[in-house]
């Protein structure tokens, strides 16, 4: 596979041993299995799957007592998935849906999740028009209460499309409430957005953002851990959300309950390291209760605006792993490593002044909808910016 | 002067030149004055009242040049109110009118004030029948907008009821709005409250808040450090707001605007080192504004109920001049330095179980509202606390 699938040009066929390993993975456990990560880690993951084939995994077999029970269960549950295995056929109709794979490694991996050590993702699915990796480079999860109040679903797209108008990406879960309203803001915005799945990237979950997950596609990144044609579960929302935290150098809680998974999601991210945050609310609102514990407890900083936000996490100095965000001095990558179509519209925006969409696609040559969201990555990579007349060059 | 005028028994006959002179000055002199404070401190108040008289205050002048120009303008003005001081007369029925004088030193003489150095008051007027030093020991002052919303009313009304009915005092400046709503609900959980004016002690100032203001000096006290007669100024209330910074261990601050007067005091508070605390409120009421930059920007704690705001208050080791507030952990004062009436009432106490008021006040044989009174300084001063079944002993 190579970097040209973001644009779905590729076929699947070209994964080498090491991919297929990995893509096969994603079909027999589940993720986050420390195990599973230290063995594949160690020992690479063809050597592991051909372990988990022939029962008898890499490396030297645990002690007997129950740490050797606990592995033999592991590798019985793995097994007892094998036949759920995509054939040859079914990967190759999985990238005719526009489906791809991206591993730890690739040109699109979001290096930031390596900061998951042995709990990084053992590769991701992607459905979308944008490249995972650029898109959360300058990136803020956003996130909160299905349940959201009106005035969490008015706070959630207020900053969505203010953090969005500044370049950054969107990331959340297309969840009802919050995680819904900040994704479709983003979009409003024309800005770039990440949904990041508990399910297979082709599952319309929930089923009343079906559309709104199409329309995340065209303009930005559907991602997931589990492989295509998996079901949500309660317990893989949970694991998920830390695939959410890593992504972004900053996450958001716009509301939360007491027992509110995006507290699940604040949590990891203070483990982290990354920037925490949170809105505050009425006392006597319980969706703000999550939010007020994060501000009070667990020095969550309190953020009234976007610009607050993106002040909040620009704070950062630097991330292991990934290019420090520094949205104030010019892009977080190298101009060279664009790829053509971004360069070709990079070169036809001005300097001073500013171009609309239209005009920028007529001078590169290029339909406008693709020129659209290549301008949402430059943004976010910090080559382009948007101004009143439209989009310039970002000085540095 | 004794502290027995606490009781209203009485006369200001017994003022001798120092004490006198101080009371002399607060109709001379507007509070805060630096240039008088230092000269008070360093040669007493008697030398500089005599120096105001002459037209030569104590100490080398000024150098000629501005430096001395301000001088002689402060002098003048100093000079141009002395035929507003009382008369004998007039000091009498002040103490008729159950108005008192404390100054620094005496034992009524709030020691917390004292980190306000040169600034701290000339002396303080007092309405009202609480003891001010021992109702202040444990107490917190909360504030907030005259304009308070019914969110920021309702939760004035909930944090001075938790934490009056915790024991503690509620310190605020009787303006309509969060102030009042502080002090009423204070009153109706049965707590002591002390209301720090902008004007004389006499004046029914808020119009509106007259029934209160007798009600605070009923249960609680009046204090200011203007002389009986003076009107507010908008100066004088920002002046003002120093001392209720400076009464309390901590200050938490329900609603302020971007342009409140609360955030004011706010700044006194943090600048004192006092604990500053604001409750949150939705991003989108102007009314929270102030609140969320104390959270965000001052480093304010976020509450949300009065055990958060005791325990943030509590969490002070010591304060400079005071001893140091350990509500958990018993009295602040030694049971021998209890006036006569306090120590009976203690004494009629149970250690276990609860007693109602009537029959403490049985008895103890006063009379009920002097019980309450007397529970309540006791209870600041962590000698009883309130149980389900009524007041007990409080354990250490």
């Amino acid at each position: 596979m190579t970097t040209e699938m973001a644009s779905g040009q590729t076929s699947m066929i070209g994964l080498d041993d090491e991919r297929l390993a990995r893509a096969s993975l994603t079909y027999l456990a589940e993720p986050s299995d420390q195990r599973l990560g230290v063995l594949t880690e160690t020992y690479g993951a063809a050597p592991v799957l051909a372990g988990i084939r022939t029962g008898t995994l890499p490396g030297p077999p645990a002690p007997p007592g129950p740490a050797r029970d606990a592995e033999r269960k592991s590798l019985e549950r793995w097994q007892s998935r094998l036949g759920e295995l995509p054939t040859q056929e079914g990967l190759e109709r999985l990238c005719r849906d526009g489906i791809r794979l991206v591993c730890p490694g690739d040109a699109e991996w979001p290096a930031r999740l390596d900061d998951l050590g042995a709990a990084r993702p053992y590769a991701l699915w992607l459905r979308g028009r944008a490249d995972l990796r650029f898109s959360c480079l300058r990136s803020m999860s956003i996130v909160g209460s299905r349940a959201a109040s009106a005035y969490g679903s008015y706070m959630a797209c207020e900053l969505a499309a203010g953090v969005a108008g500044q370049g950054w990406t969107v990331v959340s879960g297309a969840a009802y409430g919050v995680d819904g309203a900040a994704h479709s803001s983003a979009l409003n915005a024309e800005g770039t957005t990440v949904a990041v799945l508990a399910c297979g990237v082709d599952m319309p979950y929930p089923a009343g953002h079906k559309d709104l997950l199409d329309a995340i596609a065209s303009h930005g990144v559907v991602a997931s851990e589990w492989p295509p044609g998996r079901n949500p579960t309660r317990l893989r929302f949970l694991v998920r959300n830390r695939v959410i935290a890593a992504l972004s150098p900053g996450t958001l809680v716009v509301e939360a309950g007491e027992r509110s998974g995006a507290l699940n999601t604040a949590r990891y991210a203070r483990d982290l390291g990354r920037t925490l945050m949170a809105v505050p609310g009425p006392v006597t609102s319980g969706q703000s209760r999550g939010c007020h514990t994060i501000i009070r407890d667990w020095g969550g900083t309190l953020v009234t605006s976007a610009g607050e936000a993106v002040e909040d996490v620009s704070r950062i100095s630097d991330q292991p792993g990934e290019t420090p965000v520094t949205p104030e001095t010019g892009p977080v990558l190298p101009r060279d490593q664009l790829d053509p179509e971004s360069a070709t519209v990079l070169d036809a925006l001005p300097v001073r002044g500013g171009l609309g969409t239209t005009d920028v696609a007529v001078k590169a040559g290029l339909p406008p909808a693709d020129v659209l969201r290549l301008l949402g990555g430059l943004a976010a990579g910090g080559f382009a910016e948007r101004c009143e007349r439209g989009w310039r060059i970002r000085r540095t």
